[in-house]
């Protein structure tokens, strides 16, 4: 049954699956001819205060397919807090669209996005579902077991580790350490990710540093010096956002550039952390920073996240047209097996929003700077098809 | 017929496919019972000094099978130069083990290795076949097509450039540029792979750099801006040794940190080109370095680029066994129908040792700073399966 008209926004970082979401709201509108119109916003809430919006009523399924598979978010994405003063503005293009319901593909800011517009909706007396679809890198949104995009990001920076890992304990002497500076905002799964990987203590990473623990740079320096005299190569994984006790590393320290304009440039804890342990080991040690790589590349795409990603936009066009609001489409992981499967159960998007979930203290073993077991059995199911085992000659 | 014993050195940097040349040596040489015993030296001519000599006679054939997929060089690498000082103890190594055979899987400065010990085993009346099994992520070298490790490798930056040009072009304003700085050594050759994936003006990379062709910072600040300008986002790829008048980038630079020991740290080519960028364009460059991520990946390995390694392996069995002697394996393309197939041949190790293979001038427009259509049809076939094609609604 047709009703009315409903407008697609993707918002904050990319993943290499935001686009199955998009794929499985068009795909799922299709099917049941939910709405009148399905309009997209190119580049996000920004596009939509500058009416900058796209039909894609009539988008064929050959068009949905592509735009499946390809990561990056296909409408544009951008970073835009909606506030009070600003959401009169939104109501009113809305009002024009005639948009009776709001999918917003995002994460943390876009929970808050959601909650701002349901609230003021309300109190203006304009009749909007906001229905919020999860997306992001990071996993760090509460009131859901994880988040399409983790799952993928996390295979890439697992199999970054290992490969990388094999090339340090070759390479040997010229160039036996290396730390990878990865993504993760204010939590530390991505970082915990890299150890998905790892079956012995030989295996890298022998270091994993993330947000949620302040460094400690003797400790963090005698580990790695240990492991490098042990096993001959040392892998340390770093998130973004590490702290010590003065704060994120990095932001701390002498600016290391100051330009034309007396900008002043600083370098993360990756870069900080290699430096220090070049000083120390007097060794070479290899920075390495994948960036928006890890979160783009197609060829380690998580079957698992894929095909949630897509579940969980499917599952917002039915929820939106059974009357859900203010809500985020949540997965659930089914414990009925042993096999993993996962459902969707809906969160209010006033429990999501402007929230963070760090790691559990049982996903991080401070001592040895590793994740534990506990982490690696949440996180494998979520990467898909089983890591490859490598060979290891150099015992 | 089994005739005396053989040895194996790896040497220089690893690739995802180093290990399949090794397996190739040692299936045929099983196949064949081509060897009284096959040896490999752990960490190269590093370990040969040290006789740490590991006895792969009896390896089976399914740690064969796993060593081949895995990346890194699984005997040990290592960087040594042989001269006529130390190739003597080389030799009595060699002598003391019965070495008839040495198989060294390496590059540029592994010919020049082979070239010597076998100038110096005639000299001094030692019995000895060296074949050189060819392995660089860089293609530098000359004498062959291209070279094993090089395709797989190729795929990565292809792949990362059209995934973190998504990314980029998803983001716009907030973060528009990325500078993704790969490896290559003197050579561009990975450098330009990151135009495979190309088909349109609007697609990244919109500018190449590479060692060949100095970079005018002008040129390459106004190409940058006016892509930012036009498309709403660019993407530059940088060759690590790109260079301008003064030499290679960043290396002619003020250091950026100086540590407690008076060692002084400058970072490469793509840093100080994000930063120069940043103060003109006043707006966010992210800058990303994949480092021994794109050698290592093993997820983006071409089957090509694989099946190649393992048969420079196997013919270089089939030739030593035929009397070869100082020469490389070389690949060539056989151009008899437009499938792609390639062939073996060989190449004198002189004509390979300490020689560079550049970029042709007609694989590289210095005016628009990008590869031309010379280059892809060079590199499309060595890549594996075909690049995905990506969807855009934001044209």
């Amino acid at each position: 049954m047709k009703s009315s008209n409903a407008l697609i926004i993707q918002s904050g970082g990319s993943t290499p699956v935001i686009n199955q979401s998009l794929a499985g709201i068009l795909r799922e509108s299709k099917k049941l001819a939910s709405f009148t119109k399905i309009y997209g916003a190119i580049h996000g809430t920004d596009g939509l205060l500058k009416r900058n919006i796209t039909d894609l009523t009539n988008i064929s399924s050959l068009d949905i397919s592509s735009i499946a598979t390809t990561p990056g978010a296909a409408l544009g994405s951008s970073r835009y807090k909606i506030t009070q003063s600003n959401a009169t503005n939104i109501l009113n293009i809305l009002s024009d669209y005639k948009i009776a319901y709001l999918f917003i593909i995002g994460g943390n800011d876009s929970a808050a996005n959601a909650k701002e517009l349901g609230t003021l909706s309300k109190i203006s007396g304009y009749k909007l579902q906001v229905i919020h679809v999860p997306k992001t890198i990071d996993n760090d949104l509460i009131g859901t077991d994880h988040s399409p995009g983790f799952g993928s990001t996390a295979r890439f920076i697992a199999l970054a580790t290992m490969g990388a890992g094999k090339d340090a304990q070759t390479m040997g002497q010229s160039a036996p350490i290396t730390i990878i500076e990865v993504m993760g905002r204010d939590a530390g799964w991505l970082a915990a990710s890299s150890s998905i990987g790892k079956n012995t203590c030989q295996d890298p990473p022998h270091i994993v540093c993330v947000p949620e623990h302040n460094i400690n740079y003797e400790h963090f320096l005698n580990q790695l010096e240990n492991t490098y005299r042990q096993f001959g190569y040392a892998v340390a994984v770093v998130a973004e956002n590490s702290k010590n006790e003065e704060g994120i590393i990095g932001k701390t320290e002498k600016a290391l550039y100051e330009d034309q304009f007396g900008h002043k440039y600083f370098e993360g804890a990756g870069y900080h952390l290699s430096k220090l342990a070049e000083s120390r080991l007097k060794v070479r040690v290899r920075y390495e920073k994948p960036g928006t790589i890890q979160r783009s590349m197609v060829s380690c795409i998580s079957i698992v996240d894929s095909t949630e990603a897509e579940m969980v936009g499917t599952k917002a066009v039915q929820y939106a047209l059974q009357g859900a609001n203010e809500v985020m489409i949540s997965i659930k992981r089914d414990q009925l097996n042993s096999k993993y499967s996962s459902s969707t159960e809906l969160t209010p998007v006033k429990n999501v929003a402007d929230k963070v979930k760090y790691l559990p203290a049982n996903y991080f073993d401070n001592q040895n700077l590793l994740p534990t077991e506990d982490f690696k059995s949440y996180a494998i199911p979520l990467i898909g098809s089983p890591l490859p085992i490598f060979a290891n000659l150099l015992k």
